[in-house]
């Protein structure tokens, strides 16, 4: 196809995907949940074919030399098509958002106001080869009661389109509006491009991959862009820690799961307490096979690497780790709104008033104290599920559950005021 | 200045922008309260030299022509600045939404979290003719402890220059940190540009002015940007309308002040009342000097001239209305859903089921039952403040006060967990 080609049928896509969302709308919380149900039933009746397209994507994959890595986050079995039905099932038992009166008043006129939950209306998203994400972010578009247009990456193109046809055939038995769930069914790069242009039809895209990925879609979109950018966490080892809490919290933070946003990447200690703390907190993740690279005062006490300017500022996802030493909890602070991502920083201490400071004053969607970066998670935090977390300042920042994705409008009701 | 010159000038100002965020976000609000009272004192004993400068972009549009609409926006008196500084006092006196916890709740684990209201950060402001935005903005990010850079047109540049200069002179005596509040100094098209590529310093870009503004921002932003569309707000009188409140409704809602986003634009009446009620409201209407443009149905009972298709989805702000006869709620609910700008939508009718379906099912940030659209407004909901009223979906939608100036994150404390 050629790119005029592509733009129409993208924007075809994009117009049905406004009305289906309008119908969506209408949905009830009992109904959208019992279609939800039919999509997971129909997922695994089509575990056969799905598993047949993920071969060709398998087969694409090895031929064009994809590492192994990227051929494992294509690579489907039997057990992963099951565990995305089983996600499913867990987006329909979750409460449904939508409909919910957050505020409710009166004005001394008489009228009464309630704000309430709606969903976005139609959301676009662009991802990249896992092609669990067809299903996992159109169920949760779905439950909030919003249309999706799916565009995945060309590697995993066979397995998302088995997916997206097995949810929306089951779907459509059940009553899901024609339209809610599309997949773009051809991987041209002018069909991001075009998406962007959608801002008429396209309420938000959500890109859902790498750096790259996100600033293509940053640079063209017109409409609002949900980005899920790095994780440059840090832990802060105040004077007045713990030191067995800080080594256990600092360990579980960096080698739990290294290669996600969520990990450690900076370890910050008070100079106070570095000639104790750094050797047992060295020891330990040495032990776990942890790289360390340090500041030069850091290097005074322990044995390591050479932390440069440029690994204040790196996401490593990896068993490595930057070490600074600093002299106060404002240095730690300023270091980390510097030089941070503004997404998980922890504070250990046994000193509430400079727990406090660090909580009000580290500019990031979530602050600790006394926790594991880790815990930076939808599914930790207690929302059900997660379609990402969020790096935005506005609508959603961090983890982001089902609620992130509903918009709101005030119903206001009255007996004929008018305004003088 | 080259355009070279005035990207690195806008760049320095936001730099210096993002820094005063990190001081703004630790003020306490009695301490923005007392900076606030100096401004408003400031701004009251600077008034000679803000008329002097004002009456320098009065020459000066006289000279380029503009016209008498244009001139009396820009024209300040002593009154017009004592008012400014009133509308600071009255923010003073608000309260405070950063640092109210949202929502608290604990984890089987033990963590307790917190979702708590925070400053966004940094605010870019670009604005048209109207010099009392200056202020207006300034003090509404100042409160929620934002900083915000504006850039205002060049008609309004001296009178500008001069309300910021003593909003800084007198925050500055009072413990406004520096940048807190900064105006372009120069009007250079090319700065808005530069402003739209400095996503690494300013959160989010809120342009107040028309449709060509607006445009050209959300076209170059890489940022997020606030926009304030067309209002096309619709009322649709119901069979079971009360006809004597639903004429005073439509006058209100069409004549109290026509040239604003709230108010109505078409009026969409039910075929089974369309004979006993539209000679009734046309009377009233024409009696304000309304022209009616009505569809043929509509014109088969009053006279008046002919609505086109571009009727529909025309913002007059001006002494117009659209009219048009439809066959049921779900027609006027798909004729607002389609031609309207999802603003603020009205049904008129004693059925409270049909009220109900209409609000759930009109696409729009205000839906109403029985109450002029002229209360789609931060004032009249109550918000003590407003900075426009939003077209966007995500983030704010509707009136913006205060709150909608705040983004929020998450505080999560506890004793050492790990994640397993």
């Amino acid at each position: 196809m050629n790119d005029g080609e592509v733009t129409a049928a993208v924007e075809s896509m994009a117009q049905q995907a406004r009305a289906a969302a309008l119908k969506l709308s209408q949905l009830s919380t009992e109904k959208k949940d019992a279609i939800l149900r039919a999509m997971a039933a129909g997922l695994r009746s089509a575990t056969a074919e799905i598993l047949e397209s993920n071969a060709k994507d398998i087969a694409a994959g090895e031929e064009k030399g994809l590492g192994k890595a990227m051929l494992d986050r294509l690579r489907l079995d039997e057990a992963r098509v099951d565990a995305i039905a089983g996600g499913i099932e867990q987006v329909a038992s979750l409460p449904d958002p939508v409909g919910e009166v957050m505020e409710e008043w009166e004005r001394p006129n008489g009228m009464r106001l309630q704000q309430v939950r709606v969903p976005i209306g139609t959301i676009g998203i662009i991802f990249e080869s896992r092609p669990n994400v067809t299903s996992d972010a159109a169920v949760l578009c779905f439950k909030t009661g919003n249309a999706t247009i799916l565009r995945g990456g060309s590697e995993a193109i066979h397995s998302n389109r088995a997916i997206a046809k097995a949810l929306q055939n089951a779907g459509a038995e059940a009553g899901l509006p024609e339209h809610a769930i599309q997949l773009v069914p051809f991987t041209d790069r002018s069909s991001v491009t075009a998406l962007c242009q959608m801002d008429q039809w396209l309420d938000v895209i959500i890109p859902r991959g790498g750096k790259g990925l996100i600033e293509t879609v940053v640079a063209q979109a017109r409409m609002p862009v949900i980005k899920h950018y790095d994780g440059i966490c840090h832990v802060y080892v105040d004077a007045a820690a713990d030191e067995k809490m800080a080594v256990d919290l600092v360990v579980n933070s960096k080698t739990q799961k290294p290669g996600v946003c969520n990990a450690l990447e900076t370890l910050l200690v008070d100079a106070k307490v570095a000639e104790s703390f750094l050797p047992k907190v060295a020891e330990a993740l040495v032990a776990k096979g942890v790289e360390l690279r340090g500041c030069e005062r850091t290097r005074a006490v322990i044995e390591c690497a050479e932390a440069n300017e440029e690994d204040w500022g790196t996401e490593y996802l990896d068993l490595i780790l930057s070490i600074k030493v600093v002299d106060s909890l404002d240095e730690a602070v300023s270091h980390i709104n510097t030089h941070g991502s503004h997404h998980t920083d922890c504070i250990v201490t046994g000193d509430e008033a400079r727990a406090e400071a660090f909580l009000q004053s580290v500019d990031s969607a979530c602050v600790f104290h006394n926790v594991s970066t880790r815990f930076a998670d939808g599914e930790e935090f207690g929302f059900g599920a997660e379609i990402g977390i969020s790096t935005e300042k506005l609508h959603a920042r961090g983890p982001m559950g089902l609620r992130e994705l509903t918009s709101y409008q005030y119903r206001v009701r009255g007996e004929g005021q008018v305004r003088s």
